[in-house]
């Protein structure tokens, strides 16, 4: 179905040929602060357009609350969001009518239903990712304020183009440089570059392997790395609902992902365990560790 | 939560003061011819100001589907459903500002949110079943294609004056000719009358007494009797989903209810058990209960 | 599904044919104390053969902790609950192999799944019920120790025989006697009484008539009416899961129960507004409700 | 919580101090043939202690079905799993009561319930995996008989020690032979090797590899790689539960994993977009994919 979450629950819908896109956020605190523009800041951060890089369409994806605010404070009641689309053309991709794309839902979609929408990629459309990034606006304003979060994610990789830490490896996993980064990388850095990537040279030799993929008509795949500061303690459940758990489902649900890693991730498979273990240690008189091998799973400042 | 339902499942949003209220239903099967009309119908039904006997507002709520269909036949995507809010006062039950209605959700919400919308009901407001409503339409409209389900709810009580059926006991709990009412009733001759109610007699008192209370400024209290005919077998879960609980959840959601009953209900409680069990007999050389007051949990027609 | 709840959770399994019936109660908290003691009282009184009223079995249910706790307290993680079934008999209702009872769930479960239980109701017996009880006990005594939260339910009716406040009507709608019973009943009183009705006059009847129809091979319907005090504020949630809803949900599964009410239920549909509405008075310098037909989703004490 | 799936679903409890382990398996179809011997096989393969590469200790995990079966065919009804804990030390791992294992749950669980079982690990013990896998052997096996569905999975690398495939790029990702062992391999094989390596030259190194790390008192990391043949068309949803979301969430919630990859997984990434792509292409008269690249979700054979 087309829910994700328990207590802070998003509900999506859309299609591109449709008249709108949008989703209803429903346990959202009430008393939080929140206007459209909080949420319309995400969704410009979204919007294909923003340079060359990307496909050359500019949506204007304005966002209109719906429900759920009253003089910009949340009721604790559902937040309908809706995101009209601009463009409702029929037939922009008026191929995809007769042939499906490789690679792309149109088949699986045709096989599980029996129908798909006859433009773009219907509900498997990127559009559809909308609805996410702004119910996610809204977790994140809630999280930030009461919990301190902060949440940064930037490109590591753009084809065999990788940050240095990728593909490294020594017996600490990453470098010292890596977990510096991890510690101090702000949103507002990896926006000013036009690939999102924090290394001024690698985002170089980037732009340029893009630029070549987008003169030869094609594309290129790559990796995002994340980091997350200030989780509150406790969040995730044992067993079946771990908090990594639950992070490989969001990520792996979004279109055209194929990999998630944790922490050590598949390069910790190579290390012995004393070398993996995350050992305990004095930090601040508090209890830490000296490793986060772990992925921010032990850890505690 | 805003959301009922686990295969065909409806998310709500909406208070009265906001841009528009509205649902996402998901797991819709594909292939469903569906347009805005489907689900307008009902809507109209549902609309207060259809007779002088409601409150006065004439809301005219137009639905206007932004998603899961093409071309008027359903995708198996999320449908998305909206009806704009024709009149966004902000203050039209000023009072409300000040002092909470007895009765009413506004203190209960002010307890359990410490804020709650200043005008209308908020969510409580019984524009909330607009959603509801667009789902309902629907679902049964799928039910009736593909199954023959009919549904059909008529007023059976208003105040004190009962159809029949209602406080009357016998040994049959309710006498033949109910019976035959519940085998024929259609929906077309429930909403000839004003009052929903079938009985031409007791329709005429129900509406007289409609008006002493609306006369008076107050407002007068009633029941609802309900008949799905042509259910499919299997429907609702051994233990907590039996599909009479399930009925009772959707039932006592509905504002102001505070009652449900199925089959024989509380009268039953007063047979022995000799009288009440609806024993196996023979129908059409297939078998069947010579009663029914288990309320359709074992006839097999 | 065989599942209730959704912070706390309890999934229940078990056939009276089967080696143990028992639940996985989810989310209780961690650091409460609990015995396998604190359990069996409540099965002890959900037990059969407690009086020459009910059935002559004597099931004598032991309930073993099977996890979720150590040294008698619990860890936050699942508590598994067994009760081994003493009488595995697969035929002791021979004729239900070769016949559906009537008003039993028998040819429902054969209709439903093609198959079913040899013996008894399988997972429609009454032995079902013990998963709840044992949930419910563990719920309790959560609710009692942080909330002060007092559950008393009684017979209040048996066939015909009721007590007064059923089936009286007068504008207050129940009796001043009927709200100072439910503001000071006490389970331990109505335990002490063979069918579970704290009215002596009546219960005395209703043991008659109870013996009337057990000698007659027959049985009796009945209603029971159920306080709940010092519930915390908020709990519920508006729309689809307003407490009543729940309720009615947690009743109606309860095998072979038809009806649900709250508050002043049925009654209350043959007041008029102004009778039925509970006005906010001062209580004890707090806002309070001078009546509570509403059933406690209005009353701030 | 301790429950994953929704039409079919598994609730486990259980920690090693305890009287038992077990699972309720909710949602088998009835009508299946279910033995204990059926789950034995997989707990059996699951247990540790059967060659001398892993922990000592002959648990002899033996299954028993309380419910949802009779005569050895199902139900319908939830079945409920019991294994029960042979040895139930309160303190076999005595220093754990002082001191939190370095990168095991024990610090995580005090910071989360204020409490934690005082011996191995409780619910994060491996023991919570003999759920888990009692269910998977019940949902195997209706798998196979309905749909030929075939599960296979094996050690694909072991500290630095991987199968050839592993580290390996070429234009298609993957060498032929690797697609041709996803296509022939069967449990039976791997299960004939000590580490469940089906590459008997890489199964020596790896096997090495483990004594060093077991003489000196460690331990190593590895992959695993698993394929499953026949999947029934249209599992999965669109949007937040697509299969490989599904798969993700599932694999990460194992204790000890820190990664996962569908089809290209990572290496994916380093391609352009006319590599990656699976064309379509006429397979025995029917549309099939060229490659597999998005591992498994176009594939139509």
């Amino acid at each position: 179905m087309s829910t994700f979450g328990t207590l802070f629950r998003v509900t999506t819908f859309g299609e591109s040929h449709g008249k709108s896109v949008g989703c209803i956020v429903d346990g959202c605190p009430p008393g939080l602060s929140l206007v459209e523009a909080d949420i319309q800041i995400q969704l410009d951060r979204r919007r294909p357009g923003q340079s060359n890089l990307t496909t050359p369409r500019d949506e204007k994806d304005k966002v209109a609350i719906q429900s759920g605010t009253e003089s910009g404070i949340t009721l604790g009641t559902p937040i309908g969001l809706l995101v009209p689309n601009q463009d409702q053309r029929p037939h922009d991709y008026s191929e995809t009518d007769l042939y499906p794309r490789p690679s792309h839902a149109d088949w699986t979609y045709l096989q599980k239903y029996s129908i798909k929408a006859s433009s773009g990629g219907g509900r498997a459309s990127a559009r559809e990712t909308i609805g996410r990034v702004a119910a996610g606006a809204i977790a994140e304003k809630y999280l930030k304020l009461v919990h301190g979060v902060e949440i940064v994610a930037f490109v590591s990789s753009v084809s065999n183009i990788a940050m240095p830490f990728i593909n490294e490896q020594d017996e600490r996993l990453f470098p010292e440089d890596f977990w510096e980064l991890l510690n101090t990388i702000r949103r507002e850095e990896v926006d000013k570059d036009a690939v999102r990537c924090p290394d001024k040279t690698v985002s170089d030799k980037m732009r340029e392997r893009i630029h070549e993929a987008k003169e030869a008509k094609d594309s290129v795949g790559g990796t995002i790395t994340c980091v997350i500061r200030n989780v509150p303690v406790g969040l995730g459940e044992p067993c079946f609902d771990k908090l990594e758990a639950k992070f490989a489902h969001a990520m792996l649900s979004i279109p055209a992902t194929k990999g998630f890693e944790i922490g050590s991730g598949f390069k910790g498979t190579t290390l012995f365990g004393h070398q993996h273990n995350d050992p305990w240690v004095l930090k601040n008189d508090r209890l830490g560790t000296k490793t986060n091998n772990s992925g921010g799973t032990q850890v505690i400042m």
